[in-house]
């Protein structure tokens, strides 16, 4: 089977890789019709060290399955399955409480073990835990949005929540990638008055003004910060969805936040240390998130979707063949597409 | 009038100043009854450069009612007050929602423009948003334990409140400072289940037991991470109280949170970033906390207080007079004394 594997620093190949099939009694093996690249995917396309066997590349599909183990019992050959973006148990502690990116017996796709998603086919472990059924056809015209419940859509929420958006805030959205953008559709959702986005691509910021932005700063550094401040009558946001994950990010991030108010983290942090220590804790800052627990969000997320009150697809500006994803990873990297779907 | 000043690391002096007096309509004369030496105060004393003007110092205290301005409504002359670490005018945005340690017209005790606790007699400004009557005499048994609302019980409860303990958790507490101790009454107080308290001190250990610590980790550095995790079935504690401020312990409380747990941090901190922004992130742990608003705590802890329910005041270990203050630094300092506690 055909399928993407990063061998370093702007060396994605798509190639013929073993078959993926079952291998433990609780796998289901899943033909993927829709997959997409992340713009997390773009800090290993900038940054990996060359490699000879090179990583498997992918963590956000939607696919038929083909096969189940044993002992599976959710889900069934001929079902549409959506994957978010980590695999997990559904039975351990952390999942139990809705954390499932914290399974203690889960995991992430791609690498040198496992499949990924932006390949033919994978072989999902714990696929009971995993895995949800959706209730349309492999073409409906919402599956750019379903497939966004796999991560970016997900994620974005889960920067909302850990940003304590409730009605009435100003919310502040750090990073006009898909994410962010998502973030702006989670932070409406939740109530927040005021929605600024920070943000520099026309293209982005006119996606960003539909799903719900009220301002947009696209100004840098300190420009920024004073900018949000002003649009905030002096005190800052009182919560901030960070998008991105750099320091300079961070760092705006804390910055805006009002005393009392939340960060919510989504973006991979680049750096080992997060910057204003003491600022942020002089404001009683509290900084939140992490890796969504996707899965527990798409029971709450997938009405929204089907019943057309988000939109989250709209994210998705280009659509290639697996064999286009080398050129995919290249035009979300130079900024021409904002995210790329995969159809198989 | 006697008050202490400091000009330099380890250079702390009982000197005369002007008499405090009434400048705003909105102040307040207090004549102070009990002061106390901080743990932060041992920052400067550990390394303030040498100054000509020096530092006043205090901010913990309680005392009586001299005077008050024109506009001062809800204290009076003879009244016996307890005083938040901060002044605050109870009226804006941030003093309305309980953060008054980010009053938009507040500020701290001491420094070179205001009196601090550790004085005779203190100006107190926004007198009605800051002073708390209490309803004892200056000379009633539980002073002590009523002079903590001043600092150390309310920050306890903030580390706790921010690190989300309630009912069932696995707590942890990082240092066995008076903060620590009080933390630890806090944790306990909030429904706990099991507290552990990371301290080296056999004082303080004991005193912790006796507040409601479930079990003590006096190792350093790995070893204590691994003797948390060991105690809590290899998770990590859901609520860590950070009680200390420098890096290191940062590091701990990070490091022993369970995945989608939370960090109260209200150790002032001494590093300009906070370590391990990825493992923190992986394990969605919450990094909250800050300035405690005390103020806000003194109705809900007060009661405990005079009920007998709470005895925060046994963290005090040591009177002295005004002209004991220096020695009372050192004794700190010197880990000789737990909390030392003047009387006027």
């Amino acid at each position: 089977m055909k399928a993407t594997v990063m061998y370093g620093a702007h060396d994605v190949r798509v190639e013929e890789v073993p078959d993926a099939r079952i291998v433990d009694p609780t796998d289901a093996l899943v033909r993927v019709t829709r997959g997409s690249i992340c713009g997390s995917d773009l800090w290993p396309y900038n940054s990996m060290p060359a490699s000879q066997v090179g990583n498997r590349m992918g963590h956000e599909f939607v696919g038929i399955v083909e096969d189940v183990g044993a002992q599976v019992r959710s889900v069934k050959k001929g079902d549409l399955v959506v994957a978010p973006f980590a695999w997990s148990d559904g039975t351990c502690e952390f999942c139990e409480q809705g954390l499932q990116t914290s399974c203690l017996h889960g995991g992430w796709w791609g690498g040198t073990e496992l499949d990924g998603g932006q390949g033919e086919a994978v072989r999902v472990p714990q696929a009971d835990g995993t895995l949800v059924v959706l209730p349309v056809g492999p073409d409906h015209a919402l599956m750019p949005s379903l497939l966004t419940l796999s991560d970016v859509m997900g994620t974005g929420h889960h920067a909302a929540l850990t940003a304590r958006v409730r009605p009435g805030v100003a919310a502040a959205v750090v990073g006009d990638g898909a994410v962010g953008l998502c973030g702006v559709i989670a932070a409406r959702r939740l109530g927040a008055e005021q929605i600024i986005l920070l943000g520099r691509h026309p293209d982005r910021i006119a996606l960003a003004r539909q799903f719900g932005a009220t301002e947009v700063v696209s100004e840098r550094g300190d420009e920024a910060i004073e900018r949000v401040r002003a649009l905030t009558g002096g005190l800052g946001a009182h919560s901030v969805l960070e998008c991105v994950g750099h320091g300079e990010a961070v760092h705006t991030a804390i910055s805006i936040a009002r005393a009392g108010g939340a960060v919510g983290r989504v973006g991979v942090p680049q750096q080992e240390t997060i910057p204003d220590a003491r600022p942020g804790f002089y404001a009683n800052v509290t900084i939140a998130g992490g890796p969504a627990p996707v899965r527990a969000y798409m029971y709450e997320l997938m009405p929204e979707v089907l019943e057309g009150r988000i939109e989250p697809g709209r994210v998705f500006d280009r659509i290639t063949t697996i064999d286009g994803v080398p050129d995919g990873y290249r035009a979300m990297n130079e900024r021409e597409a904002i995210k790329v779907m995969i159809k198989f």
